[in-house]
Parts: structure tokens; sequence; C-alpha cells
């Protein structure tokens, strides 16, 4: 590839660089992390490891693709969120598993309404869909993940089952789920029915928040189960 | 290589990417997840990352290919699946094989077979073989193998000896090769004898059948060989 | 890309260079170090792997970028700063963590002050916060981190309850945070407010200087850990 | 590098994609498999796997080569080959070695020999040396390894102290290495005595012959420790 | 990159090919191999693996700039020297310390006299110093790692404390130091005194030279330190 110049007042140049270098080492730490947990907990250490992965994979595209053309169209952001979503909500799930047995229909459920939330924004989006309705869509499937997150049964295993390091472990990562996913619909509504947004500003709040949403949410699952196996020694 | 902007409606070049993404995130749990299965489990788990591996490289140069060229020609997928196919054959019969012993035969059976099906297809739709023949010879040795894993001796071992979880594994994976697998004669068939298929919708139809016919594949075995390895400790 | 040629004579392409070569050997070594330590100082030393790794990938970039544009302007080592630095003061806590149980709001602090400091640098140098309160802010930082590992809690469980093996590792790691890294305020003033510097001296300056700040750094950390396995065996 | 597009009939183009994607599950496969083994058969696994690895590297820059120019310098082959061709014949040694212990001096005869012959094949072929002397150099050393594997101090440690599942392994290498290598003196003299051959077509063969004398030759050294390894357990 | 085509009798280019070649299959082989050794010998299998890393790493951009340019301007080497040829003193330091505990203050001093070594015969070949002066600097800072290996501490740890493997490894890494790098101060002579080389020659020469001196001295390493645990099982 033809190298190319980031300005030094380039902030939004800045911020992929800045996500690609956080995603490379916060993948790095949790691949080795999968080696240093007990065995029940190596899948959804790994499994965070693999949204941090794909999405260095993401960033290292992206980034060469905003320098050369100053555009940052949707579909890539959404074919990387269409992968790393749902492996998010399945971390969750994988997380509860370890402590007890969860359902393998919410396997299923979780999975299919995290693809066709996304899937849903992406074609509201860019116009195969109305756009309210795709909106509508997104946020449906977004609560539902909550309600079983925070009501269903993997809140139920959670405040029941779980350690007191796992719940709050539990606890920060629903929070991110609540808050720090509430950019993407944000960002959704601002685009379609505010009047827009500027593609730049947009790359850095998105760039930005992946350090919450994405990096903070893999070292917490590492930290808790690095804790956990720990104690269980 | 130079950057190529893949624009936000193209669904074509997005599942080109998605089906990238994918592979690259199989193909590390695939191969993360060998260090965590008992001895016997670990050729499984590791063939079966491979098929995802060798698709990660395959799609990693295809995608190229159609941003520059707007063309995929069949050659690049039938290398591809000369490797994976008999992989993914041999996934099963070695995963038979940590049950009891197969005959050591049909190893070398389904390992020609799945070649020559691969070859014949390929020499049918570019013309080095009469279609028809091509066809016929695919359809046979798809057959053949389906024969074998339902009431041959792999059948066999695994209704007698497999435990539960494995029997349950095994018949998702064969559901795969039997219903997964059919969208290639069936694109096959289109393509050579039903007016053919436009180029772009096929490529979408392959890359999405891989997330089922090669990463879901290969999760039912990490499953599998995961719950096994729990189970005997 | 483009092979370009670095002349016998050239120094500057020439650290640039040393510096990605450095940064690989180093980073390749910590890895595989955290298979060599006890459990408790996994982390240490995979932190100060990360700080390698997150180098090499700069360099990677920053070496075609010089040889291109014999120009490197600052957004590259400011965003390389922002994820490494904070990440080794963070190696400090950890270090001590595997030692005593530090607070936990003390991570929080160091980890928010060192991207403040590094954040108030690069604004002051490019000119979206005054000079001299960037550099300022920079400066406070700096002392603040300085005073935690000396006289805060760090200090303190490093004085009451490491072994003495760990005391001299830190009281070295100390030391580069102190006059190693007293390279970069000193780099901003001139650069800043003594008439400015040559940015191909300031390379070799800085390219020199990792060889201390960072690879140096990891190796203490990596011996220290080592010596410590060792010796609980 | 610039994305070159392979037609779909391009059988030669083909079969160094097919080579090359064959290398690379062959190699991850082999230096995983020496993790699966026991201590003493890490080392013949791990030259097996370097073998497939080295000739991934080989076909990874020679498929673009191929793809750039329509050539295949005999340079590109025979480097590779002076590399990888000592190390199979070292892992015929060190298989033994496992068993019993053959003598050092053999170790040097064999290399040197292997080394020699590649060399000498190399000179007759681009017209250094005689086309006769060279040809006959590498047949009498081809010959003397022959006679080391089969009748030599190898043949002899194989029969009298190898187990029978590494007989029946060294007996298929020495096959592979008997009849498979015997490919490259025939290319040879038919390249320079019997009137040359068309280059894309010696590609091919020499392509789909890396099957048989590397990967299978790979295979069945990871079969046999595998198997011995579960059987000493 | 661009490919470019290696002539058929292309020496030079063959030997970069081939050097890149072996130094990946050395790296691989030591990383493995740092995995069978025992605890107190991974540190010098580990750093024998380094160099050939960083070697693999200068080789792999040695053999692009040689095609492109038909120039190998000496700092490219020196650059791969000032890293690799400390790092190799220091495997032998950390080979002796395996076995007793030299003083730390020879690290130290090891390390400083390679590294001063290497940049005055760079500041004396490119005329920042005179030819003489850096001539007779290398060759002290030479004679003084020759002294401290041969009748210095580490010599005396060889002869009182190491095992008869290690001694027997020892007297060859020795020797390599010795005669396999007597070819550099050779190659400065003639270049600076002599009339000069021709830069073409020079490469093969050094290029055939690694295997010995890095290559060679690697597999030194690793079957020492193999055989060592082997015994001490």
């Amino acid at each position: 590839m033809d190298v190319r110049l980031v300005q030094a007042t380039d902030i939004i140049g800045g911020t992929f660089s800045l996500a690609l270098f956080g995603m490379i080492g916060a993948t790095v730490l949790l691949l080795l992390g999968t080696g240093w947990v007990s065995r029940q907990w190596k899948l959804p250490v790994a499994l965070a490891g693999l949204v941090t992965l794909i999405a260095a994979a993401f960033y290292l595209e992206a980034r060469e693709v905003w320098l050369a053309f100053g555009q940052m169209p949707v579909i890539y952001r959404y074919v990387d969120w269409i992968v790393t979503v749902p492996i998010q909500v399945l971390t969750l799930y994988f997380l509860m598993a370890a402590v007890a047995r969860p359902p393998v229909g919410l396997f299923w459920r979780l999975l299919v309404v995290a693809v066709v939330m996304i899937l849903a924004r992406y074609m509201g989006e860019v116009g195969f869909l109305y756009s309210t309705l795709g909106f509508l869509i997104g946020i449906v499937g977004w609560l539902y993940i909550l309600g079983e997150i925070f009501f269903g049964k993997l809140g139920e295993i959670n405040s029941k089952s779980a350690s007191e390091t796992v719940q709050a472990g539990f606890f920060w990562l629903r929070l991110i789920v609540t808050v720090g996913w509430a950019v993407y619909p944000l960002a959704y509504f601002i685009a379609s029915f505010a009047g827009g947004v500027e593609e730049g500003a947009l790359s850095i709040v998105y760039n930005l928040a992946d350090f919450v949403n994405r990096i903070l949410f893999a070292l917490i699952v590492l930290y808790v189960t690095m804790r956990e196996s720990a104690l269980s020694r």
C-alpha cells in the first residue's frame, strides 16, 4: 500500500491509529489471557479477544480507507458489528454458562436478535428499509438483549449463583451494553432524522467509544476471570 | 495493494469482508481450542480450524480480486474447496476415530472421493468435461460420502459407541453435509443448465453459506469436543 | 509498499530501523517470557511486552513515513504514547499488585493522569492549547506519577512488602520513569520555547531513548519476575 | 502487490494457489502437532513442519512471480530445495535418533550429501557445470541417501529397534524418497537431454508432486509420532 | 511491493532468498525449542532465536532492496549487527549463567563492548571515523570478547562447572565467534585498505557466512540445551 501522511493536527486520522493500536494490544493480552484463566473461563476470554481481533482487522483497513478517500462508508462498520456484536452478547451468555447452565434456546435467541438488530440498522441507514423501521427494529433488539441480561435467565443466574467478583464484573459489562452501546442508535438517529452528522466527527466518536465498548469490555472479562481463577486455586 | 473503496450499499463486497472476518475469528478460536480439549479430540478440532484458516486465506485474496475486477472466476473457489472439502470429510472420520477405530481404507476412500467430487465439478464447470458428466460424478461422490457417514462404518461407530453429546454433534454435522452442501450442486446446476447465474448473486450465496458450512461446522466440532473433555475429567 | 533505499550514512533512517528491530526482538522475548514466570507475574510481563509490541507497530509505519516524506509529524508519536505510557505506568501498579493489594482507586487515578498528561502535551505542541499550559499540565501529571511510585501507596508496598529482587528492579524502573522520561518534556520545551529542534535530530533522540525507556524497562520487568519465579520454586 | 486475476481455466496458476494452501494447512497442523507428541518426537515433527513452512514461503512468492511474468526460473525452486531437502533427509535421521542413537558422523554426511546433490543439479541445469556432470552428481547423492536409509545405519536401527508403527511409517517415508523424489532427476533429464519441457507443465508436475513429497511426508511423520505417543502413555 | 524477477543464474539474489528461508526456518525451530528445554535453558535458546528472527526481518528487506536497486548500503547490515551481535555474545553469557553465576558486571561489559565494536566498524566504514581507528577499535572489542569467553570468567565457569555436553557446545560456539566472525574484520579490511570489494560478491559471502554464524550457532545452542534437558529428567 502507499504510505500516506497523517498531519500533526489530523485528529480523525489519529483516532483511527489510536483505535488500531488499542485493539492490537487488547487482542494480544486477551489471547494470552486464555492461558491464564481456569478451564471454564477460557471461552468467554477468547470471545472477548476475538471481538478486539476482528476490530483490529477492521481498523487496519478502515484507517487506510479513511486516509486514502476521506470517507468511511457505513458498510465497513456494519460488517464489523454484525460479527462482533453477537460475539459480545454471547460473551455474556458464556460467562454465565461457566456459573450455571443457561438454556440453549437463549443462546440462539440472543444470536439471532443481535444479528437482526445490526442488519436492520444497516438496512435502515443505507435506505434498503424505511429509516424509521430500521431504527425501531434496532431499538427493540437492543431492549430485548438488555431485558435478557437484566431480568431474564442470565440476570437470574448472575444474581443467584455467581460469586461476588463475577457479579461486580457483570454489573459493569451490563452498564457498557446499556450506556456505551447507546452511542449507536444515537448516531443513527442524528444521521437519519436530525440533519445528519459530519462523517469525520462520527468517526472520532465511534473510534473513541470502542475503547469503552470493546477494550474496556474485554478487560473487565479478563479481570473477573483472572480473579476467579486465582481464588479457586 | 491499492486500497479500494467499498460503497455503502455494495452488499457483495460487504459479504466478502464479512466472510473474511468470520473466518479469521473462527480460526483463532479453533486453534486456541486445540489446547482446551482432551488429547484424542485435538486432531478433529485442528482440522476444523484448518478449514477456516484456508478459507480465510481464500477470502483475503478473493475479496481483493472481486473489488479490483468485479469477477470471481470459479477456479478460486475450487482451489479452496479441493483442499478444504476433503479436510471436512476427514474431520468426521477423525471425530469417529477418537471414539472407535474406523478402517484405514475408509480414510483413503473418503479422501479420494472428496477430491474427485470437487475435481469433476470444476472440470465440468469450466468445460474440460461434459457439464452433465461433471455434475453426475460430483453428485455420486457426494452421495457416497453421505452413505458412509449415515449408513457406513462411521454411522455405525457413531450410533453404537459414541456418547450422547458426540451423537448430537454428529447429527448436526451430517445435516450440514446434507443440506448445507446442497448449495454447491444446486449452484452448479443453475449455472450450467438453467441459464446461468449472476456472479455477484452467486458470491453472496457462497459467502453466506460458508457461515453454516464452515464456521458453524467448526463450532459444532469445538462445542462437542469441549463438552466431552469437560465430562471425562 | 515501495522499497526505499536508506543511504549508508543516513543515521536517522538507520535509527528508525534499529528501534524497529529492537522492539520486535523485545516483544517476542517478553511474550515468550509470560510463559516462564509464575502466575502472579504474568500480567506485568505481558503489559511490558504490549508496550514494545505497540511501539513495533508504530516504528513499522513511522519508518515508512520518514523514508517517504522526511517528516515525522508529532501525532504519530503521541498516538503511540497515549496508549503505551499509561500501560507502562500500570505495569508498575501491577508489579506491586502481585506483592500486595494497592487500592483500585489508584489504578484509575494513574490511568487518567497518564492519559491527560500525554493529551495535554499533544494539544500544547500542535497549538490546540497554549504551549505553556500544555507543558505545565504535562509536568504536573508526570510529578503526580513520580509521587505515587516514590512516596505513595506503590512506593510503600515496595519498601514494606517486596522482596529484595523486586525492590532492586523497582528502583531501576523508577529511575527510568524519572530520568529517562525527562527527555519528553525537555524535547517539548526546546521545541516550543527554545527556538525549535530539527525534526531529524529529535527522531534520533527519541529512537535511541526508546531503548532505555521501553526495551530496558521491559527487560528489567522480565528479569525481576524470572528471578522471583525461580526463587519461589 | 498488485492483484492479478487467475482465469477460470488457468490450471497452472491454480496449482500454485493449491500448493500454497496445502502448505499453509500442513504447516499449522505440524507446528500444532509438536505440542501433541511425546518429547522425543517433537524434533522430527517440527522439522517436517519447517519443510512445509519454507515451501509455503516459496509458493507465496513463486505464485506472484508466475502470475506476473509467466516464468518460473529454476533458481526459485533450487533455493527452496537446498534448504528443505536436507531438512527432510535429517527428519529421517532424527526419527531414528528417537529410537536409538545413530552416529553423529552420519548426520553430517547426510547433510553434506543432500546439499551437494541439490547444488550440483542447480549448477548443471543453469550451465555452471556440464549438464551430464551435474546430473550424475545429483544421482549419486540421491543413491547415497537411499543407501543409508535402506541398508545403512538408519535402516538397521529401523528394522532392529523401531516399533511396528514406526517401521510402517519409515517404509512409506522411504517410498516417497525413492519414488516421489524420482520426479526431480526425471524432470532434469527431460529438460537437459530430451528436448526440454514446457515451463508451465513442469510447474504443474512440481506443484502436485509437493503434495506427496512434502505434505504426505509430513503427515506420515505426524501420524506415526502421534500413534507412538498415544501408545507409550 | 512490486514483484521482481530473480534470473536463473542470479547467484546473489538467490543467496538473499536462501538466507531468508534459512532464518525463517531457524527462528521457528528455536522459538518452538524454548518450550522443549528445561527452565534454566529457555533464555539462551530464546536469545539465539531472536538473532535469527531479527536476521529474518533484515533479509526480508535487504532482499527487496538488492533486487530493486542492486545495492546493499552497509548501514543495513550494521543496523542488524548492532542488535544481534550483542545478543549473541549475551547468549554465551546466559548459557554459562544457567550453569553458575557469572558476575553481573560482566554482562554490562560484554554488552557495551559488543555495541562499541559494531559502532566503531560502522563509523570507520562510512567515514565518520578514520578507517584505521574504526578497524582497530573493532578488533580490540572482538579480542576482549574472545578473551572473556576463553580465559575470563565465562571460560572458567565452562571448564569448571559445565557438563560435558555443555562444554562441547561451548567449544563450537567459541570457534564460531573466533573463526566465523573473522569474516567481518576481513571484509572491512579488504573494503577499506585493499582496494575495495565488489558489493555483490561481499553479499554472497555475508549471506552464506550467516548460515554458520547465526543458524549453526543457534542450532548448537538448541542441541546442547535439549540434550541437557533430556539428561536431567
